[in-house]
């Protein structure tokens, strides 16, 4: 089975929020630094700013090289090494339009329409304006996770279809161009269906999303987190000091939940719910709870921040290795397909 | 206005008949080879080997290779001039599908189902079977012909649709993404209205298709090429050699009409009508008259198929060419789009 290989990526929308941490970035980290009784590594990493992708929701691209230096020093922060993990954008490694264009020939339209996640996706869209590449995103992702022969991919249930596309297109190709010598070019990547612990938005809405502006940024220091935290949205019904409340349905809470000691979370919960803890010092105790868990990632990032040419290096070198794998698959792909060298 | 350039291009299908020729082949150099009255050329030419598009049809890459250099074999024995016109293979230039990608999100994917000319190519299909890679094939052609900064596209009537998609394309491209510097990357390219002349195949079909074996190759020889007119298709009101024919309804007439002499022709048509002329005779008569017009074409033919390493340098002469003018029209768009250099 050999160690497995994970493909992870996020799009580079500027700098990142809790809910990124959370949701994924926290995972990536633990991902990297499995390591097996031997002292080998438990799993091999790479992570992709995934800059085309982007453009299946905004054409918009004037920030985008801002936005993708803001988010790696986010994952820097948070503990991605590049040394372990490559960091990559996929706009400067050809190879991944390359296995698009050829991957965009062994799926039908009409598969990619019954996507699910799709339907989701443009579901405030007007499907007739759904664009030819939007169209194309799992077909893209395909090529991203097989270009690097990821293995595994960390999913939640509903991503779970879009995994199906990429092993239906790793089985086809497989198929069709069987490897004169080596055996089939891909494996098709096993779902790993993870829990990813989502965010609720400050204003209590689902999640934590830019647009919204019900954020709290990885990069925000203990006052920025407080001033955040004031306008959180708590239990309504909870008006003066010594109501009692009901942390269930409290923002505040579902954040002390993630970010507090386990002692701390059932003393608050029991005085919430007793009237004897108000809402403005549960809050104070929330941001503290957030902003210590945020402290080491603030000082690296500080450190990454002052010293944009280490992070620029940082860059090309993850895209220096990722077209070597890159092009090494892409080696095999074109022999398969008798497609000359290149 | 600057000088025209145009991108022409075929499918490498193998050995080219008659009908790659009077269609297109002839056409491509006489592009290639008009000057203006001050000697400079009249025209840019770069011929594409369409080996991507080769997929929206058929997944069977074995033969690839061999049926590109037939191809060229071809071109390059009709008149096809390196030194002038580049000529290279779409799948060795990764600039092909960068664009691809990047035009995929600026057409919505119901724009291209709605072009006439996917409906008629899928007639025999099953819409539900049609790839997504097919659906794309206009954004691949938008891509081909952009990337040269092709400004005129000769087209037939039918083809104006494709033509269209590509000046929607550059329109959008250049609204969206002014370049800094220099003002639009693209132009948008103009349709010429072309007649091509179609020849039916030897047994009277619509047109020579490889697929109906009822072609003449270019690369005939005299014996094959009397062989293969002794089964074609005539007046079938006909029967006996002094009967009286119509030429308006013979397929042997019509290449009479594309390969005879003016004179000729006017007394075939005479003779055939008047019961004079025989059919065994009118081919042979027609045989030697398409011999005459191929014989410079296989002699340069046979001098290139037996110096495959000629060819195989002129294709990667080609090729170098066309990466770099590639490199250069997608440094503008990476520049235009604030994507870094790559
Ligand atoms: S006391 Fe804390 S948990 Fe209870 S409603 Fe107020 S903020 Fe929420
Ligand atoms: S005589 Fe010639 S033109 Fe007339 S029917 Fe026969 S082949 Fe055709």
């Amino acid at each position: 089975m050999g160690t497995p290989r994970i493909l992870s990526g996020m799009r580079p929308t500027g700098k990142l929020h809790l809910g990124h941490y959370t949701g994924a970035l926290e995972n990536w980290v633990v991902q990297q630094n499995l390591t097996n009784p031997d002292g080998t590594r438990g799993c091999e990493t790479c992570f992709l700013i995934a800059d085309y992708h982007n453009l299946t929701t905004s054409l918009d691209t004037r920030e985008i090289y801002q936005n993708t230096i803001e988010m790696l020093i986010d994952w820097l922060a948070a503990g991605v090494d590049p040394e372990k993990s490559p960091v990559f954008r996929q706009s400067q490694i050809k190879e991944h339009t390359e296995l698009f264009l050829i991957f965009s020939m062994l799926i039908t339209s009409s598969r990619l329409e019954r996507n699910p996640t799709l339907k989701e996706q443009v579901r405030d869209l007007n499907m007739d304006s759904l664009t030819y590449g939007h169209l194309g995103y799992p077909v893209l992702q395909a090529a991203d996770i097989l270009l690097y022969k990821g293995t595994l991919v960390p999913v939640g249930e509903d991503q779970i279809p879009h995994v199906e596309i990429t092993r239906e297109i790793a089985r086809k190709f497989n198929s069709h161009y069987p490897h004169p010598q080596s055996g089939p070019v891909f494996v098709e990547p096993e779902p790993k269906i993870t829990k990813f612990s989502r965010l609720v938005g400050l204003d209590g809405k689902a999640k934590m999303s830019k647009s919204l502006g019900n954020t709290i940024l990885l990069s925000d220091g203990p006052e920025d987190v407080m001033k955040k935290m004031r306008n959180a949205v708590t239990d309504t019904e909870k008006i003066r000091r010594n109501d009692p409340g009901r942390p269930e349905v409290c923002t505040v809470f579902s954040y002390h939940s993630r970010f507090s000691a386990p002692d701390t979370i059932a003393s608050i919960a029991k005085d919430c719910r007793s009237g004897a803890l108000g809402c403005v010092d549960c809050k104070k105790m929330c941001a503290a709870a957030i902003s210590l868990e945020l402290e080491p990632i603030l000082e690296k990032r500080h450190n990454f921040a002052s010293d944009p040419d280490t992070v620029r290096d940082i860059l090309l070198e993850g895209e220096r290795k990722a077209k070597t794998i890159a092009r090494h698959t892409m080696g095999e792909v074109r022999a398969a397909m008798n497609l000359g060298e290149q």
